[in-house]
């Protein structure tokens, strides 16, 4: 018997989590020697999470599970299916998604599909789709579907450690869904780089390349913005600019790339049909019009005048998914999605009826751009009681400023904590809010031991 | 527009491929000193395959991808999706499956989803799925699924070094496939466990606690056939016991695990309805009727009861499956796929319109039984064409036995090789059949190379 896809399959809830611990990306230019502005406006950062030693990947991903599951009254009964992306790696075999299964253990729910996606910070991406496929398969039981972006950005000193940031986020998938895939639109580029890697397997820190990074990036984003357009005029019958989407959302290492980036899409749009951008645009893009790939992606001629082009419009689409990224930093896995969930805290209802393009980008590298349909939704799955449920406004209230020496010190211990075993923390959750889960020990076995921070409202 | 899903989606067709050296476990045991039988009755094992230093989880797949790709003349262009699940983990950032991606570099198809699925043995099963999926859900795009599942399973000195193995098995997944997934009967055991895990990331090496590894296996074995049984006679509306199944295929770690395994479900069902067993069965386990549950999974008695009552349909309905992983190892994520292949090998045409129940477990812990249906298949992709190219029986007989002192001494310059930067292999590919990709260096920045043996075909 052939059986049909659920219609509108997507996201039904998300919820985010970020360490409240943080330091102000002014304060650490300072005290870093660098020169005013270099963080602030060179990298387009505010604010920088991390974890203390309290904290990481896993339990910031407890604290988002069940966080999701109580504020919806999900009984985790109704989970068919958990996925977790992340690059933060505490063991290379056991995944982050069986010590999650942790929290349905009073249920008795062990039937629960599933493993880790890994590659960067495409892992959740990786994790959403499958989970969204999942829905859509013959092997689809009715039951919710759980993705979990998670990841701690760490850097050694150097001119990558404020890039640094740190989230968790939760995402419940399932049919007729506010926010619905448009599946049929997705454009990926995936091939073999060394732009961002973690070879040195005892550190948590990576090997970076900045520079190639950051082109390997803007070359993935002109790939699959390609694939995307030429997917959409095949099946839509006219072709794809800018025009066709009211947002978009890029993942955002630090906010200068996202700036750039969608510089470079009004420049591809330019390129495809002069007609697709304004006459002022057309005249100032013009000298760059024959310029080769490789030279495009390194004249610093055409990148300001491809921001300075689309600037109005990056105010229009971009910017209001800017806000958690420049407030928390790169969070990896869960950067592209809290960008995202800084649209839904931003534009509110007003988003219903629009579409969205998102680009996910993992170094090494994997990219792939998609776009959603907003819809209204129902029941407890509606647009409005997604975002006043996030709370993202609280959370960013919350939070407590570390002075840079003060973060220099965490990070300087967590080096030594990583991959160890034998130690017992502080337990020292005073920083942390009600209901989030903290790290307690790891045993001579490596085992690790969690608790969780008392919650006022049972 | 609701669309259905395509019809019968499963495995086309699939490669394996396993390095040619090896050592015997016969020697193995006289070498270690251990009593007569330990390792090839006790563990049930006959040889063990290993990477000498010129191979890696990397090379392997390389080898396995490149070889299905050319003995079924796909079009590299023709491939939508590719996913690969390891835990043999040499980059903790970069997947394994973004260095496949320099093997379609030429055709310039960089439209192909997928990345890196991870825990334990389990993650080629969750990649297998997440292809399948793919295939049945709505952003499917026509094209061929492909996935790997490559590892290399070393243990340090001691008890647990004799279960180790290696293998790369690349299968390619669509519609009206021989080898026909049952969607719908499928049971899965997902739970927090640490029997078998990777916490010392600078090693290479697991932390292995055997015993309890092999209750978990029993426990989760138990918990999934219980569900699956369940989803059965909901469908078919007739309960589900061993008769409904012509092969029960297990993971492998190693062969005398499987025996307890199908014992143990042979005592399931006695327990589930005695008229499921013969009279000789229902009195031999009688005794053993209402023991708990831990005390059943830590009986010797039971053990051997389970076993002797079910030896005769283990002879027909397992042992088929059993081939290459007692000659090669445990090739953890490859290994449950490397029993199906034994079965194909053995069973061949013979197979057509029966199913074929599987059982995937990888420690941590996840676990799923799920079923296939085999049908003879079209074009390129029957099942006697998938035997013939894969060649079990020639790959077997081409492999270069080396003596213990020599396996040992590989072991110890692979602990140094592992996770290290700045040097070159010996680049000897003797060994090595034609066609075989090697690793030739590592360098500074731990970026690594590769070359190919030449094809004497071409």
């Amino acid at each position: 018997m052939a059986s049909s896809h659920p219609k509108n399959v997507g996201i039904l809830a998300m919820d985010i989590y970020f360490p409240p611990t943080c330091v102000k990306q002014e304060a650490l230019e300072a005290h870093d020697g660098a020169s005013k502005g270099k963080y602030t406006i060179g990298l387009g950062q505010d604010c920088l999470a991390f974890c203390t030693e309290v904290e990481d990947v896993i339990s910031m991903s407890l604290t988002a599970v069940s966080s999701l599951l109580k504020k919806y009254k999900i009984d985790p009964k109704q989970i068919g299916r958990m996925e977790v992306g992340s690059e933060t790696v505490i063991d290379k075999s056991k995944s982050i998604k069986t010590f999650l299964m942790q929290l349905f253990e009073e249920s008795g729910n062990t039937d629960i599909e599933g493993v880790d996606s890994t590659n960067a910070c495409y892992g959740g991406t990786a994790a959403l789709f499958n989970c969204v496929n999942w829905v859509e398969s013959s092997s689809w039981d009715g039951r919710y579907g759980l993705v979990i972006c998670a990841d701690s950005a760490v850097y050694a000193e150097g001119p990558a450690r404020p890039t640094g940031g740190a989230a968790a986020i939760a995402i419940l998938v399932g049919p007729d869904a506010p926010i619905a895939f448009e599946s049929k639109f997705r454009g990926s580029h995936m091939a073999h780089a060394y732009d961002f890697y973690k070879p040195n397997l005892a550190s948590e820190y990576p090997v970076v390349d900045g520079k190639l990074s950051q082109n390997c990036y803007l070359m993935a984003l002109d790939s699959c913005y390609k694939v995307f357009c030429e997917k959409f005029e095949k099946l839509e019958g006219k072709p794809f600019s800018m025009a066709e989407a009211d947002y978009f959302v890029f993942h955002s290492p630090y906010n200068k790339l996202v700036q750039k980036s969608f510089g470079r899409l009004y420049y591809d749009d330019f390129l495809r049909n002069p007609s697709f951008v304004d006459e002022a645009a057309r005249t100032s893009l013009e000298p760059y019009k024959s310029l080769s790939g490789d030279e495009s992606y390194n004249s610093r001629d055409l990148e300001k005048a491809n921001q300075q082009a689309s600037k109005k419009i990056y105010d229009t689409k971009v910017q209001p998914s800017t806000l958690i990224p420049k407030e928390v930093g790169n969070m990896y896995t869960a950067s592209l999605y809290a960008a995202f969930a800084s649209l839904l805290h931003n534009e509110n209802s007003s988003l219903i009826g629009k579409r969205v393009v998102m680009f996910s980008y993992g170094s090494g590298l994997t990219a792939t751009m998609f776009s959603f349909k907003i819809q209204e939704g129902q029941g407890p799955f509606t647009l409005s009681n997604i975002v006043t449920l996030m709370d993202v406004a609280g959370k960013l209230k919350q939070r407590v400023e570390f002075p840079p020496e003060k973060f220099v010190e965490t990070m300087k211990l967590m080096e030594h904590r990583y991959g160890a075993k034998d130690y017992v923390t502080s337990g020292d959750c005073s920083n942390l809010p009600a209901g989030t889960f903290y790290l307690t020990k790891v045993d001579s076995m490596y085992r690790r031991f969690y608790a969780r921070k008392d919650t006022t409202s049972t």
